[in-house]
């Protein structure tokens, strides 16, 4: 049977004669510029809207439009050129994504799936309703809520968060008493109060669906955190049971199927002292969680995201390597990251750097470094002494 | 010792507070649009100076000039914005290069070392004069001559190649008679005649080297060659003969140190049917004999490329797996290549595309497919299977 006749049609407006489709990336940050490297062998269009030329994503990109998208003329002029449409963040208002729907569009991850990666209150009541298990919770009105929602479990501390707008650690706070628990409210935005749970470690459980619902899972990983930013991802989590690892798979499976999620969804878990997985946020884009795939999966998250977004088979997510090892690159106190190569590259042949071209500052999210191995141990020290140096806090 | 304070220098123009450097690359085919995905992830910024627009690699690249690069004035103005300068082909003009370095600019390989790869005449009378086995041959004035030639040796057939000019086959001419030998004389330039070997297979032996003097070699690969253009390529080359394998490697990386290139060589090999090797040409750029690095290898051939045109430390060249097969993508009946992706993609969840945006004309190389795994006859099926349906001469 001669399969050429029946085109591969993303679902969008797809006129026939013009074969490689264009994506449409709202979003000109790190995750858009390594979506691009992604798609570049897959031939297809790349078409970005960011906020300024300079932009991690712009300065890769052919095809830029500059502009605001949260300006929905901008938007929909954007996106007319393009077969659909995905992100690079979750910021863009829900009301719009619904205008470029209904301009015939595909939007992939849709408002529907977003709004529980956008709105965290939402993605709780979400959660309940299906049966994912999760940290206590409920939304809260007032410090004094804040204290009667400590007292109905364990007592302070407790964590709040802003409903919306929080990430890397922002919008989140840590409270111990009723004082502290006045800050979250200055932003004039619901606030989700959680329990703060004793947790073991930290997992993110990975998947990518497409809209035919075909979704692959990712191998289980660890992620540390400092300072409420990612520090370091393990692939796969080492010593995690099997049955919890599956467990986790299979939730992180059921919630995209569940919430309609197309493309890449980050989910992630606590794993509690007593062996136990809750879930603890979403994210649907690729996530710095899945950098590791670059290197150590058969098929990265980036790649598998742009095939889900055009409904195309999805690759294999197995890993390549028995251990791979990711640690993000944030600025430190040398402005020039290009002259740490020098050591870096003589010392481990086998380094995998990925830098975002982003000006350097202090905290900042420039670049992740990627190793692999049979080894943990020395995977984990390569990547660290990489990183380490890159940012400037090891200099030999 | 803080080496931190030591900066990266790639011997050019490199400005203090400038940090990352950029890459001028003089083409816009396949080469440079893979040379900028491997670049993507190490920061650097690149330069590229395109015939058009809509060339495989302006699709991709932000900065790009549209220009010729055989008008001197076009080719300096693109280079002053670059710290180094390196090539997606041959064919730029000696005199140009010299006007470069004159100018201060770094041009990496350098005018000295790619002539050798631009003149088949310079390159064969340099490898006879540094003891590397070549096939018979010598500089041939008319089709007497040639027919002295053949006798000189056992007689026709024999290869007739015009010295400069010549890819993927053309420029070569097997001829069995001295009425035979008129054609490559009609083009003007002079021609090289070389006995036709008998050879048991084609290999390459690709390595890469920097100013600083380091190289690193890759495994001997099989190059299978279909009408005179590349079809596959696996690696390595099964059925090798370690020592001979070896052999091929240190000439490689003989060749590339004593005709200093920088970058990419790639040495096409014939090995005899009595276990001997002849260098039969010389590339110096990445190559279609090593693009099964970029899914098979540590370090890909264009990562190793802008490594060592940076003067960076090169990565390991070493195999992933234990067999990887490239085929080729050819244009044929079909000219939508994306809608042939559900097929291949669904069949093959391993299959590693890599399209180069380029309009499908008959025979014309539009992209190429990557397989690898333990189990070669199975890595080669897949692969052919991928090429073929893509080209459409499988069609189920």
């Amino acid at each position: 049977m001669d399969m050429r006749g029946v085109r591969a049609v993303p679902g969008g407006r797809y006129p026939r004669g013009v074969t490689f489709p264009v994506v449409g990336m709202v979003g000109g940050g790190q995750l858009a510029r390594m979506t691009h490297e992604a798609g570049i062998p897959l031939g297809i269009r790349f078409k970005l809207l960011s906020d300024t030329p300079q932009d991690s994503a712009a300065q890769v990109v052919n095809d830029v439009v500059v502009g605001d998208y949260r300006d929905l003329d901008t938007l929909r002029e954007f996106a007319r050129g393009c077969d659909v449409i995905t992100f690079d963040h979750e910021h863009v208002p829900t009301e719009h994504l619904r205008a470029l729907e209904a301009d015939g569009i595909p939007v992939r991850p849709g408002p529907d799936a977003l709004v529980h990666a956008q709105d965290k209150g939402v993605m709780r009541a979400k959660l309940d309703a299906i049966g994912v298990p999760c940290p206590r919770h409920r939304i809260v009105s007032d410090p004094e809520d804040v204290a009667a929602f400590a007292a109905e479990g364990d007592g302070f501390p407790v964590v709040l968060k802003t409903v919306r707008g929080g990430y890397d650690g922002k919008g989140v706070w840590v409270v111990d008493s009723v004082e502290e628990a006045a800050e979250p409210f200055k932003a004039g935005v619901p606030v989700l109060a959680e329990e703060k749970v004793d947790y073991a470690r930290e997992l993110a459980a990975n998947v990518v669906r497409s809209p035919h619902g075909q979704a692959v899972a990712y191998p289980v990983v660890e992620s540390q955190q400092v300072d409420g930013v990612c520090d370091t991802v393990i692939a796969p989590a080492p010593g995690l049971d099997e049955a919890l690892a599956l467990q986790a798979e299979e939730l992180a499976l059921r919630i995209a199927k569940e919430l309609g999620v197309i493309g890449h969804l980050a989910v992630e878990l606590f794993e509690t002292r007593d062996g136990r997985i809750l879930v603890n946020e979403l994210a649907m884009r690729p996530h710095n969680s899945g950098h590791w795939t670059q290197d150590g999966a058969i098929t990265s998250q980036f790649a598998n995201h742009v095939r889900a977004v055009l409904d195309l088979p999805l690759g294999d997510p197995r890993p390549r390597a028995k251990w791979t090892v990711m640690c993000n690159v944030l600025g430190g106190d040398y402005p020039d990251m290009y002259s740490a190569y020098l050591h870096c590259m003589a010392r481990d042949p086998q380094l995998k750097i990925h830098m975002y071209g982003k000006d350097v500052k202090p905290g900042r999210k420039v670049g992740h470094v990627n190793t692999y191995g049979d080894d943990l141990d020395d995977v984990l020290e390569r990547a660290r002494h990489a990183a380490g140096y890159l940012r400037g806090t090891i200099t030999e």
